[in-house]
């Protein structure tokens, strides 16, 4: 069998040493170049000739460096002769550019999947895209996790017997509802409407949370907005406490501070798919680690084993 | 500026020959043969060379012959060194295999995408696709139309004081909102929950219905089912009328019969997207034209003129 | 070395497991879903990752509904990362559509294998196509197998003093002279005229067929209409028996019944590349099974021996 | 309209000059070299900016020069911003190379085709293709005419009241009965079997030549071996007198002189598809030209005239 | 003939301006919002539908966000409707990343064209690329300008009979050649070694430099190590007086202060390929504009006209 | 492990067979037949499905012969379902058309690179391309090897101590100085100017020449034109002896005659990259050969292990 290689980007190196410990297999170093005409250079310092090659990069900002970073990267590998580029992309932040709704736009989520496959990516592994539509987007396959598993793990230990899972977004309830399958508690959502970027009303939350214990679950946390609104909702409508859940925390513009500041918000949680910055921790937030889930996905991507059979538990 | 040609193919002629009426041109004619072996062979009976070639093809039933019938025109048309081959495809029923929700299933909609660019197609008119993501499918520009303008004159005569829109999703409320505001009236939406291709629960309503004129805005009526448990809950709510108001009216299943024998149904609405096989007609049902629609967006794609200018007001 | 992971469409799933048979190893599951607007969605029902894949798919009718269910197949073993997609396509019907000749026609064969690429399909394993010029439509390798072994083996047991091998086209005599090497015994051919798919004329019988026991070989019998004509002048040349032997019994349009109530014909010979249905079956007919050689050409793609060694005897 | 521009390769000079002063357009001059290393660089020394670009090279001896000058030709012009390229070739003699009858072979047919495409061909004009399905090789729009009408208007000044257009080989004879019906004439045929490159046996003429005088129509002579033989069987069979037609005639290896010296052959016919050497010719032989039907063929593609219209007459 | 349309990222506007007034056209609005998790998101604001649209944007600092906006603003053309696309990059910085010269790193010159294509540049309009190679890099035509013209013009005013013009490195002394021979005045190249991006030495001067006025010409100027070399060459070797000249004046690193900082300096001339940021103004510094050349290579480009004839005077 | 197959062609058979005696495997056979109408088809003799195939072939010349060849053995093998091509071409002579310094040129460096990926090269394993830039013009991997190490151990046996290697170029220095560094020795460089293909002038030499053992390292050796000038130069400063050393030994055009008549010249030296006719042999000339460098990369790309490690040493 061919050997395996991994490869961490400048995004988020603290995660591919991790997986790479899972994994047991050494992070293999990459040097990145800035030119002085600020062009970037990359040169991946281990052999990668017929080897299985992954290169871990969520798209988290500085979004384009990081981007054409990883592009460089892929049309190393595919340079030096690597049998199997996999992209391990743990956040993939063009996603929300999933179609037109305006004339003359960019559709990013397509354009980003095309860049890849022109630069060599071979297949990707996701976790929790925005819209499950934007795994069309790629030619190429992709194996598409989420972090459900995870967050379930943590709640376990409270006590949930007057527990709600509630989406902030009907639209996306299928994975709230999964989440409360899994901890054996009930399940609402939010009626939300997007106005804007960063503009939501949430008119209504359909399903009983008066006088319950109220786990928010997103598949991401950028301002806030949306579970800004949702908690205001939950507070008109007598829930007991909230804690809020998500995948990706991004936490931009000081959302992290906001939510953390909320008395009525008992806790925070999210996964590392993206870097917390140092500055922006705050008590209340727990960082769950998806570098097992990660490394599992790759063990069995590069030995050929079902994927499915072990995350798309539904 | 190089000619017009326009062709049907054999999934709805009608529509192929209001299409060219409002256009100013005539139909030219296909012939579609099918050998002792069951291959389909077409030819293009007009001249294509350099010519503005427009395919008229909907993808209803059966949807497999009308596929592989369309990619042969594609084909012949590329053959007979057409200078653009726009395939107008104001129903894509494909579309609805947007995402990989079970491990190893296809996603039809990116597949067909696909194989029409490969047949020849240059570019896509299309309408009201089941999800907008679907746009992003493809690597060849598509101009992507509604009916909302049509559907809002037909009710214009209507007293709508008391009116409100209802989107049975939530999730696709947003087209309900532009609907309402185009008549001036109030919009709510159903809180839908899909178990499988043809079990729906819809567990509230999110907006005022009692005592309202409630018209149902849906993008498409296959089995109706969705429909049919919006009609519950809204007469448990107490809505003081209903009408029913969709893009692509496919109605299978028997489902316009089953909607029309509601009492509570006052009218069906549909578009001829899609042909309404004469067995199905009912009293209750209005069919309304996008020929002049899609003949305008031909014009102007054929000019060279903007067709968002035109039909996507938001 | 890779697993092997051998699949079956709709199109003949009795030949899927008897090739599976042969080769030892389970035909594994698909399942075929059909949604309420007649589109298809297929799920392969094994693990698929780093296999090799054989997906056994003859182009018969219904046509259509075949290629599309095939090429929805090879999607969803691209997806699920498939090491490698063989198409086992034993009767390729659209390789008749090999020629542009009328204006404004599309060429099927082509189009058709393009699309198969477009799919994921990485190789094709075929039998007895039409004209050996189809094999360079496809851009990906094709491994051309014949049915002559297998004829002959069947006719091996009569007494082949008297016997002359007859081709009823010239343009084909070819395989009629390899087939009459094997048996060793006289070729003759006749010559044929094409005037429209089910008009053909033969005008006379190139070779001595007076007295003799012919043996007709043709690659595939549809509507019967050369071999009937054949017929007619075999007994004007005073044949003293004949055998009718095809690869491919398509028997369409009661071909098979007109063929059988000839009392000139003893016997109708074909094999199972595609399926012959149970109320066309004939006294007079038998169908030998070429499941063996395609498992055997199967095993050695997998195993990466010369196929050619085995079949390309000329 | 975009101008168009023709420039001709070293292939057929005086072709491409009859061409252009049928076209009423100058021949644009090209500039070979041959480096130190026998490698070529050719520079169109005119304008193609926008233009739209005829290529004419017929791929004669030295095939492999003239192949390499043409790819060379199509890059040039696509470097240089043509709106269009069209390869003119009159003669494509890798069509012979037509189908894998052998392991591990070439197929020099289809390769070639994907060369020029890959070379920035962008649609190909040919001539009497040698199988009509090597026009399934291209993925760009053929044009491909024959030149019947310039071989029939030569023999139209003859008594024709006993003449019979006797094919070579069945397989073809469906050229040859359709020039016969230009002439108003019989047509036959010879049953041959091709063993090799250079030897073939007539077995048997399917229709009457006694005491007929005889057009023998082939597509291409190149050794001529198989008009040889065919000779021998009309000596054999009473045939009154022998004309010889062909559309190529490349007359390789002496067969010119070979066919000349014959004294039942009364005429050798072709066309200047391919350069007749000086040094080949023979008072016996008519060289037609095909420059006008070409010229109205380019002057068609230019203006998006229908080519079928004219030349496709069957 | 097509309409022509001009947008201007964010790389340049006062340049896509200059064109834009040069050419008569008014330059159309580019809408570039970022998102919360730093995606771009490009909105043209001007009907692309079957206009010949231009995107000015030199990849300058910093590099990757003007990359990526570039791509979409392909990626926003293509999907709406743009006839074609052309790129006019006057300055191509990836183009430095020419050649493989340590194992498995990127060449993003290469992979960069690649990326373009991909996103939907149909050809690209460039300014001196650092070597002529790098054309070759790319699969879409590139029209390859330099700005010898402009510099030459800015220094006909001077005395030049004592002049001669410096390329600092023999490798490139063609231009610095056919610079002198617009002038009128001798030629001399250092003799450059580089060890790494910004540590050069040169050894010696070819030609006759003492006692002369000197024009440094080179084809971009960054951390302007290699001029600074030469200069204590030039200063060794007694020349009378030293200007400095180059296309792209990028300045990297305070190079222009230092540069300035020399009192053998009389003069520093560049181009606006790249913007000149305020701070980094210097007494000594010219800015010659090539806006009038790409707007008369853009104007020929859209009409069809030869550039070469114009700007390929060697 | 895959099996490795070698087939060589027909520009340098010699090489072939000394590569795969280094290696160990026997060189597999190829026949290539040239039809009557200068059609070239190959026929790979041995099995070379799923096998790690490696084409050898130099372009020199017949070099359209033997480029055409090269692409037909390469549709072989991908049609033979190889499963790797590697084209091994230790003289790729189209990469001197690197550039497009005229207007309306071919840049065939980067033509003939597409060809053989169209052809199904997979990767290519070359040898001193002439400028390094031309790797990028690969989609596919290239490993690079040069002959500096053959060429060092060839010139330890000499007395060094007053030895300088000369570069004819400046611009090509870099190889002269690691070849230096390999010896221990000075380097120099000619400062030259090409006018044409076989006019060039070089103005001076950089560095100290005289009165020491000169070691001429140049790429490749044509005409010989640009080393006859040095060797003037190299007389005028009074060098005290003169060897010639390349890798390429084209020896165009008398060359080799010209080179070793001189008396100031004591030996050339070239390596077998290219095949030396028996007739050009000189006494003064030494050709080493490169099969066991050749041999080691084409086993390490076999087992997957570095071939940079080994050769790429700067």
């Amino acid at each position: 069998m061919r050997d395996i290689v991994v490869f961490g980007g400048s995004a988020h190196p603290a995660l591919a040493e991790e997986v790479c410990a899972h994994l047991g297999v050494p992070l293999s170093p990459v040097r990145v170049s800035r030119f002085a005409n600020d062009c970037l250079e990359v040169q991946l310092q281990a052999n990668c000739r017929e080897r299985d090659v992954f290169l871990i990069q969520p798209l988290v900002a500085p979004v384009q460096e990081n981007l054409v970073e990883l592009l460089l990267m892929c049309d190393a590998a595919r340079g030096a002769s690597a049998a199997r580029i996999t992209v391990v992309m743990p956040h993939y932040s063009y996603a929300r550019s999933d179609k037109k709704d305006a004339p003359r736009i960019s559709i990013g989520g397509r354009l980003v999947a095309d860049l890849m496959v022109a630069a060599g990516a071979g297949r990707v592994l996701a976790m929790t895209l925005h819209s499950p539509q934007v795994h069309g987007f790629f030619s190429v396959p992709v194996d598409h996790l989420h972090a459900l598993r995870e967050l379930a793990e943590h709640f376990r230990g409270l006590d949930l017997s007057r527990t709600t899972v509630v989406s902030p977004d009907l639209g996306n309830a299928k994975e709230a509802a999964a989440f409360a399958r899994m901890l054996g508690v009930q399940v609402a959502a939010g009626a939300k409407q997007r106005f804007a970027d960063d503009r939501v009303v949430i008119s209504s939350v359909i399903g009983d949370v008066a006088d319950r214990d109220v786990i928010i679950l997103d598949d991401e946390i950028a301002k806030g907005s949306t579970v800004l609104e949702l908690l205001d909702r939950l507070g008109e409508l007598g829930a007991r406490s909230v804690r809020v859940a998500c995948t990706h925390g991004l936490f931009a513009a000081g959302a992290l501070e906001r939510l953390s500041a909320r008395e009525d918000v008992l806790e925070i949680v999210c996964t590392n798919t993206v870097p917390v910055p140092d500055g922006e921790r705050s008590a209340k937030l727990s960082v769950l680690s998806v570098a097992p889930a990660l490394a599992e996905a790759v063990r069995r991507i590069h030995n050929g084993e079902s994927v499915s059979a072990l995350f798309d538990a539904s």
